[in-house]
């Protein structure tokens, strides 16, 4: 028996503003800086999909990628690519920090995996800027 | 007599919509599909500023990078990172397109350069698309 | 009246064996060295296409970036990814080297190009190895 | 006492085909897709090699880098570089997906690290396509 | 209760030789070969600084990302950016080795962060060679 | 007749310093700043060499590239590659700026290539910062 950890690498585009509902105007500009301008402003998300498990022994794929993509195409790509997160259903009051937006990601994946199981995900909001999740 | 070309590399973050006032809806949403969502998506853009001149034959430098760094800054990156470029004074009455917004940074950094000359612009909206500009 | 040079980044994957039918085995194996291998090897190419041309000035666009990369992906990637290029019809005849390569997918996009003209073509073989077509 | 993981990342340039011989040529069609394409097709394969260990008190390094890569070109890409996965000895009866390569890779390493252990292994077959291995 | 890790990229550039008071000068030149050369080379460094813990459940954050990138600012870029390493104060007595860096840093880092805990530092001296610390 | 671009991207691991003997202590310092830090700090340079010329129509080749590579680390890298720059014959007499690096490696390679003739370098002293020579 051997656990293999197979990743994909995808990515999307999309606004979003830093504003608490809980922090009064002044805190949210204090606290949030430049990413509570009102208008909002946006990155390239770049996200990886860890599932950890066995490899078929036949297919020698823990999972075929092509499912894989299909997968996070319609549980979080479609959501996000080209929108404004602040306005998406799947971040609905949620402030849409890095950190906010990988659990998120990660409870609308975790139980579409038909084999082996979501192990992390990681998400570059900037090349300089990422976070991790596993579920913890 | 040697000509060399300097190059600088910065970044910013934005969000933009592309939308014309010269067009109706319906052929905004078939020109510009997701892009012309209404509020708006964005980018991590990187940008390239090459200036082209001889170098001092004392200090052995076309310009002093920490002082084109200071000229972008100022003339560009403060008026755009994390701005919607839709509502920027600097790109008022033009859909943010790439090449639009490539043009407009030339024009805006164009006669702030105090040795040598600028040479060509490189943005680059995602990893996948970029555009230059030469002033032609 | 402005000029704009618009790129578009893709990729493929495919096989190759470097060997010329003008030569005998041995120069084929000094020449080409393990390039030269029967069974062949790989590579995940890039391909940067550059169009040259002036921004429509009612959307501000040389080409639409979706109308480049349907264009890419008809004339050339669905010829060529996944593919090993000795056996392509679009390469027939050529040792697939990155110059034949580049010069071949140039004049399969050439033509194809319906606003601005093709001005540059840059194939990665490897992030090492890159050549440049300009058409001269 | 400490800890340290010390990792060299290496390259190598490889053809190979998806197809299981427990399969039937429709099965395997379909399994494997364009992958399963008779004549082949390639990758850039990046391969990151880590190894846990303790810095050594006088030379302040887990391993000579140095000696890190021969061991891993005489162990590795001697037998893979620029070669045709589906041929090469080290691969004998394995679908070389990037799962059973990773593996055997592990295998041919895992008992020729002089000092410390080897820990993970990491490939990319593509820049959007990754597998890790711990011996798990 | 949930936990994210929370990635802070930063960069600095320096020169290093590796040269060890413990051996004699064959002894350093066998070791580090080229590294050990008496004038010293360098490299632009990368640093990824992970903090590991629980959201603010008002903020969405581990921690502000510029609250981080000041700490490590003043805890060690200033130290160590466009420095000749073998002469900082922070590595005093140390030979210069990226284990050794790493396991310098981390200590200089791990009591300054205020939420969270730091989990995991990552230095590359080149994209080819790097190396983990997780305190252990 | 056709011609093409080839492209060898190289490394190498250097220190230096800035400081001009044709300038005061003070003049120095005000002028390069960090960089001229007496003790030296470094970086790992890229190098990309583009040679102009026909590929061969027996071989599909402008330059054999094991040959470029071969010329490339005879000329310039084994003079460089973890030397401190202020100390090589290459560069003797020279501030060490990449403006003055690339043209001293234009005019040691522009002789040596036997096929075709040396069209542009670019170096990279950081990720952030290159320079590019075209012999003008």
């Amino acid at each position: 028996m051997s656990v293999v950890y197979l990743t994909r690498h995808v990515h999307f585009s999309a606004a979003h503003r830093l504003h608490s509902a809980e922090l009064d105007e002044e805190q949210n500009r204090n606290i949030y800086g430049l990413c509570n301008n009102p208008l909002g402003h946006g990155h390239n998300y770049e996200l990886e999909i860890t599932i950890r498990g066995e490899p078929d022994p036949v297919t020698g794929m823990v999972m075929d990628l092509k499912e894989v993509k299909a997968i996070v195409e319609k549980e979080i790509l479609v959501h996000v690519d080209h929108q404004h997160l602040n306005h998406v259903a799947l971040l609905q009051g949620k402030v849409p920090t890095a950190e906010n937006i990988v659990m998120v990601f990660w409870y609308a994946l975790k139980d579409k995996i038909p084999h082996g199981e979501l192990y992390e995900m990681v998400l570059y909001e900037t090349p300089r800027h990422s976070v991790r999740y596993r579920g913890e």
